[in-house]
């Protein structure tokens, strides 16, 4: 890639914005205001890890017709300037009188009649990314034009991924799962958790992640009861299952999918756990062909992968069992069994099933897969179909 | 530390949140809503990079008088009982109907009488953390009480910081000193930046780094031109000048401090801006002495860097020239003409001068501190007085 800050042609761009503003007419929005991190980088290609910093809000507007206006602080004009947008607007943030609302409003108002509306993400799993005293002034300053939801045309537009991102995607999944290879090599038992986490991201770096922006785990007798905290410093022990889990990112795309490890010989307990997990995604594997099967809703997907835990008696954890994959870690849809999204072609997911064990632990496996017409492709390379077991 | 999810002893939890509640008293505020992931983990230790998934929302209640109310999806409440916080009450999110409102707005009005006045940060550099719609049902089942801006309570709060934050700052400036030391042995001409970054990051880690958020930096002849792009593929040439910047994190603490090497032997025009940057630190560190100087404001510290570049040929990069730091990679204030914020004792801040070169490039320089009543006092080590030559 010869130029880092854009990552795809423009072309790509130029495509998902149409589909945006397809889905905008629809709804009768004259513009939509977009804030997050992966907002931005989808509609204009602009990456940075300065996101990093709260200080400073960011704008793009997606007018009804025409390329995408962005409205930013002037430290980002540079790295904009390398996108395929061409009205970038700057202000010097962060400006306690003024942090580029006036600007904002001068670009909406220029974009939209004084009756339009402006769509804005403001359902589950989003945020508004400025200040929510700014947002006020804003909805004054434009008034009497109206600010309604866009949540839904954002993620019918973002959860379909192009073939460039599902590339992107499976080489984000190709480096974890060389770091993956590598973990037999750096646990054992009397190392901390906290070393291991430190090494993992080492081997994601060297196998070529350009940052790792999520690794979490857990560790336990058979398995694990916390799969988000910090590691500790508490050394691992024989008979511990070891879990990974890694958002590790390529080219400002993730992958999100964990292993796991028994810790010398794995116990019948472990293995059976294990072994439920994996027949179980196996299942789901098959019976996700949305060409097959039209209709099928996210809670369709999390019902099925509870029935094959109970089948083979291993109750399901509570939560959802995966999720959307993409520019975060996380994306919608989720399954379970309150999420009726429709799936359709050219989503990537993760295929998370956790079940919990006799002793109240739990142990959780994930895959991350593309939906094609004709069925599930593996974006991660499948998971060994025994616990591995370390014997170092 | 045994139990890394708590990082402090819980009275030093109890001493933020009664700081808090004596800040709300003076605003007559009856309880502050906080969703952030830094005002959650500054307020209960909740430490995770779970929060890497914009899926969920998490609230933290502060009520005027007694301890804090976590109302917090399930996937955290064995991280969060691990905290000194005994009020938890959780939800499976994410929930398309009502995705843990409901159970947040109980808890506001068990909290507060109807007459009551809730607390939200809605200021500069604030987002709220949680879906607008559903702020806007919350505003409307709490009614008559009602949200008002607590921005400025909570950072005069958080932004002096205690002895033991100190002590988790500086540990974070030490790992990130160390891994800068290596960086001769990392950068060379012909390698790319793409390349040098990576290996930074993992000398971060293997310095001791928990993770690595932030990395930035650039590279050109004599300067730079922009500092928040990913890195790119192109070599470094021989009279570059590298930067690299890094907000390492250990124990949720960040430094946030860059370094600069000439790639071969400098030239006049580098080394002299570099010196000009480094005497201008110089001169600010000795002239920052809030105990001699009451009254001195963030503003006055951005004159003070401008007035030092500019007498030494190198005018002032656009922008702000610092700013706070500690559980984000930047906070409050900004050292900029706007920023009126009065420097306190116990803050810790960057120092952060920028100039442009003759050729249009920039060249920034940065070093942590924190404020005492006598004086500045480095958390990085200070920056060699001359710009360091990778000759290899």
């Amino acid at each position: 890639m010869a130029d880092r800050s854009l990552i795809f042609p423009a072309q790509e761009y130029r495509d998902r914005v149409a589909r945006l503003q397809a889905g905008m007419a629809l709804k009768g929005l004259d513009a939509l205001l977009l804030t997050s991190p992966a907002d931005l980088f989808y509609t204009t290609g602009f990456l940075t890890r300065f996101w990093e910093s709260p200080a400073r809000p960011w704008f793009v507007i997606v007018p009804q017709v025409g390329g995408p206006i962005a409205v930013i602080p002037s430290i980002g004009a540079e790295l904009m300037g390398r996108t395929w947008v061409t009205d970038i607007r700057t202000w010097q943030a962060p400006d306690p009188a003024d942090d580029g609302i006036s600007l904002l409003a001068d670009a909406l108002s220029e974009t939209l009649a004084t009756q339009g509306l402006i769509g804005v993400p403001m359902g589950l799993e989003t945020h508004l990314r400025m200040p929510l005293a700014d947002f006020e002034t804003l909805r004054l300053r434009l008034s009497p034009r109206r600010f309604v939801d866009a949540t839904d045309i954002v993620q019918r537009v973002r959860e379909v991924k192009s073939e460039a991102e599902i590339d992107r995607i499976r080489s984000s999944c190709t480096i974890a799962a060389r770091a993956f290879a590598r973990v037999p090599s750096l646990a054992a038992a009397g190392r901390s958790l906290a070393d291991i986490f430190r090494d993992f991201q080492i081997a994601l770096l060297e196998e070529g992640a350009d940052w790792v922006s999520y690794v979490a785990g857990g560790a336990g007798q058979d398995g694990y009861g916390d799969v988000i905290s910090p590691a500790g410093a508490q050394p691992l022990q024989r008979g511990d299952v070891l879990m990974l889990d890694t958002g590790a990112v390529k080219d400002g795309y993730f992958c999100d999918f964990d292993r796991n490890f028994a810790i010398g010989i794995a116990s019948d307990a472990a293995r059976s756990a294990y072994d439920a997990l994996w027949q179980t995604t196996e299942d789901t594997l098959s019976a996700l062909r949305p060409g097959l099967r039209p209709g099928l809703r996210a809670c369709d997907v999390h019902a099925l992968l509870c029935q094959g835990l109970d089948a083979r008696g291993a109750p399901a954890s509570g939560g959802r069992l995966g999720h959307g994959l993409g520019v975060t870690l996380t994306e919608w849809p989720s399954f379970t069994p309150l999420d009726k999204t429709p799936l359709r072609a050219g989503m990537v997911l993760t295929l998370e099933p956790g079940c919990v064990l006799g002793n109240g632990r739990i142990m959780v496996h994930e895959e991350n897969i593309v939906l094609r017409e004709d069925g599930a492709e593996l974006l991660s390379p499948r998971a060994p179909a025994e616990l591995p077991e370390v014997l170092s």
